[in-house]
C-alpha cells in the first residue's frame, strides 16, 4: 500500500517500512501505476493528481468539522491518532496543535528555523547568527547570538511546556527541537499512521 | 541642548520639548551648526560624524562593562535611568532588557512586527496576514490569522510577564504592544533621559 504526503517542496512516500521523497516541482506522478493514497497541501500538485485515477485523495474522507476551515490537511491527519498531546511539526513553518481528551483545543503557527534565521538577518546583518539549541534558557542573554537564540526558543519552549501534555515531534527539524524537549516522542511516521487510521475508518483497507 | 539618537533608518532629534526626525540616508549632518550630543548604531553615519567637531559621540562616556560587547549603544543608554523594569524597545527588531535592583540581568531580541509579518509571508502566501493585537491569547487559535497572531504574541507576552517587573515600552511600535501590556509605561523619551543622565555624570551639562 503506497501512501504519500505532499508538501510544498516534496512528495513523501511510505510503503510499509520503505520511506522516500521526490521533489514536488520535478516529480511526474503518472510514473506511479499502483493505487496511491495521498494528502496534499500543495495546490499545484493536487490539480495534477485530479486527472490520475490511481491517486486517491484522502482529504475527501476526513471529517473537517472538528478542526477549522483553513487548517492544513497534513495537520488534521497528523492528529487523527492523538488523544492527549502537543504535536509539533517542525518544518518551514512550525505548527503546534493541542489535543486533550481527544478534543482539538486549537493551535498556533511559529516560524521554522530557516525562516526565522532569515528574518533576523533581514532586520540587520548584526543579527545574522545560527540558533544555538544548547543555549542556557535558564538565564537571559548577555551576547548577541544568545540574545537571538533565547528570543526564538525560550518563549516558544515555555508556551509548549505550559500545556502540560506529552509532546510529539515530527517534521524535518524535529531532532533539533528534541534537544529542547528531551522527554518528547520523535515520530516521523505520525502522518502515515493518521492516514492509515482514516483509511480503516473509511473501509479503504 | 540638541540630542540625537541615530538608528538604521533615521536621526531622531530632541531639543527640550521639540522632537523631530530626519532620514539617515539623505540628511546632511553638517547643516547642524550647534553642539549636538548623539549616539548611533548606524556605522555609516558614525563615520560621517567623526569629521564634524560639533557632533559629540556620547558612546565614549558610557560605561560598557556592566553590559556586553556587541550590545547596541541605544539599548545601553535606554537603561541608564532604570533600576527595576523590563524595557521593551519595539522597532524593526524588538529588544527586551531586564534590570533588577539596578543590575542588568540580560535580554533577548525578537523580530519586530514588520519583519515577522514578512517572515510568515515568506514561508507561504497562506500565512500572509496582519497580526491582530486584540486576539484572545487566553485560548489557542482555531483559524489561520489567529494562529499567526497567537504564535507571534502569546509566547512573547508570557515571557515578559514572567519577569514580574514593571514594563516600559518605547520605540515605533510601542503603542501596538501597549494593547498587550495595559499596565506598561509608554516612554518615547527614555533614550533622551538616559543621554542626559550620562551627560550629567560626565560633567557635560
Amino acid at each position: 500500500m503506497l501512501l504519500c504526503d505532499i508538501g510544498n517542496t516534496s512528495y513523501h512516500f511510505n510503503e510499509g517500512t520503505k520511506d522516500f521523497k521526490e521533489f514536488a516541482d520535478s516529480f511526474e506522478p503518472q510514473t506511479i501505476k499502483q493505487p496511491t493514497y495521498y494528502i496534499s497541501v500543495n495546490q499545484n500538485v493536487k490539480e495534477k493528481l485530479n486527472d490520475l485515477d490511481n491517486w486517491i485523495d484522502l482529504e475527501t474522507f476526513v471529517e473537517r468539522e472538528d478542526y477549522y476551515a483553513t487548517m492544513g490537511i497534513d495537520r488534521i491527519v497528523a492528529l487523527a491518532t492523538i488523544t492527549d498531546a502537543v504535536v509539533i511539526d517542525a518544518g518551514s513553518a512550525i505548527t503546534v496543535d493541542v489535543v486533550r481528551n481527544g478534543v482539538f483545543e486549537g493551535g498556533f503557527i511559529y516560524p521554522g528555523i530557516k525562516a526565522m534565521q532569515e528574518c533576523y538577518r533581514n532586520i540587520s546583518n548584526a543579527l545574522d547568527y545560527s540558533f544555538n539549541f544548547e543555549v542556557d534558557l535558564g538565564k537571559m542573554a548577555k551576547n548577541s547570538p544568545d540574545a537571538i537564540s533565547y528570543g526564538y526558543l525560550k518563549p516558544f519552549v515555555d508556551e509548549i511546556k505550559s500545556k502540560n501534555l506529552p509532546i510529539i515531534l515530527t517534521g524535518g527539524d524535529a531532532s533539533e527541537f528534541k534537544k529542547l524537549f528531551p522527554d518528547a516522542r520523535l515520530d516521523q511516521e505520525l502522518i502515515f499512521t493518521g492516514m492509515k487510521k482514516i483509511m480503516k475508518k473509511a473501509g479503504l483497507c
